[in-house]
């Protein structure tokens, strides 16, 4: 792990880019962290439009966080930002667009090839960066994950058991895998829907919350489209994770 | 409005049973409230099993509204508890529970008899409740609903304008007309939802919740059962009381 760059945001808060190999990322601390009293951390997943792009809705998330005392991370997903385009997902977009844009139906096929890959290598990814962040001294556990592409979450859900609880977002294209993976899923879970949300479905969205295998999981839906998630359900799950990673 | 006993709750919280009419009803002041300070209202609805069983419930909810400054008030549904059986719902409730045991469909006439009476007269009373409450110097404005059976708060929701902001419990058997009340609803609306709560049709909740009117509803659905709503989901609905009365 690289650090490139750091700044002093307000509040004390230091936000530093850094590299891990090829993929670069943004780790943000709170004043309180340090060696003798290490910060819990927050994976902060974006979508997958680039980190350069969903800053500012980041950065927001991370003060919030730091607020409550947590460092929160997150890293450019394979395919986003600066990184190499992967072909098989842009012919995948290309193939999405083309169906939404015609009307016709989004097959199976076109969300397998549009997902699946991007789980595939961003999973490991959330994890070697995990291993990074956690043997930084001032970042401690517990772990909580907050995003972005529902598929990842729901895999690093299954897979990573340093992460404790999940905020997951509603709604994105899910295949048929996730569904399956989601009954393995046993940690705390609040999911936020956006009802109202046109370029995704919300009946899927209500499959998928009840396929959950945990015991103890939440939907929050709300109007204001895609991007509209009120403020009051952002400070929602910002509670959540406060109250399962303290 | 006849004050028949009054005790004092820990946390300065003054209790007041009253009887308005021949409707029994209890009154929870918090401390803070005085004439030259009076406190904003929240009508808490039982739901319809009387209030001397739904007393502990009822007064942990008004406990933690006095906490965030308001005062609360319930009055007993008509036909419930020491209040004179309907002989219409008495028979509309034999006819779902024998609808139920035989697993036949619960249909139509079934819950608009047991549930439409009970608007139509319910309503009035909760009106003029709100009228006797009011008119106490110690009681101000702005008013939320929180309650009970959802067919009255949605009644109510449309026809009191008094009433700023309500919090609804999804899953009571939903006549067709609620549905079609629910289009004219305006105010902002949070609604709980007990996933897994066989009791009651999820489907028709979700539905519900799609025909409110309002641009301002959120939808927090959580598992455990029919009275099983998590203390967290409790919270979160007294803060979006408080959100939207002050």
């Amino acid at each position: 792990m690289h650090f490139a760059s750091e700044q002093h945001l307000d509040d004390g808060i230091l936000e530093r880019a850094f590299t891990l190999g090829e993929v670069p990322g943004i780790l943000w601390t709170p004043s309180s962290a340090s060696t003798s009293a290490p910060a819990p951390l927050i994976l902060l997943s974006p979508p997958p439009l680039g980190l350069r792009k969903t800053y500012p809705r980041l950065a927001a998330r991370a003060r919030h966080a730091a607020a409550d005392g947590f460092a929160t991370a997150t890293i450019e997903l394979p395919g986003s930002g600066d990184r190499p385009r992967e072909p098989a997902a842009e012919q995948a977009l290309a193939d999405l667009r083309r169906a939404m844009e015609t009307g016709e139906p989004v097959t199976d096929e076109i969300i397998d090839a549009l997902i699946l890959p991007l789980v595939e290598k961003s999973v490991p990814e959330w994890q070697a960066a995990l291993d990074a962040l956690l043997s930084l001294p001032e970042i401690g556990g517990p772990v909580g994950y907050s995003g972005g592409v529902i598929s990842i979450g729901v895999r690093l859900a299954v897979v990573e058991p340093r992460i404790s609880a999940a905020v997951l977002f509603a709604g994105s294209f899910v295949p048929r895998a996730t569904f399956e993976e989601a009954r393995q899923v046993t940690i705390p879970l609040h999911v936020l829907l956006q009802w109202d949300d046109e370029g995704n479905d919300r009946q899927a969205a209500l499959d998928l919350f009840d396929a959950f295998g945990t015991k103890e999981k939440t939907l929050h839906a709300n109007m204001g489209g895609h991007t509209g998630v009120p403020q009051s359900a952002g400070d929602e799950a910002g509670r959540f994770l406060a109250r399962h990673l303290k």
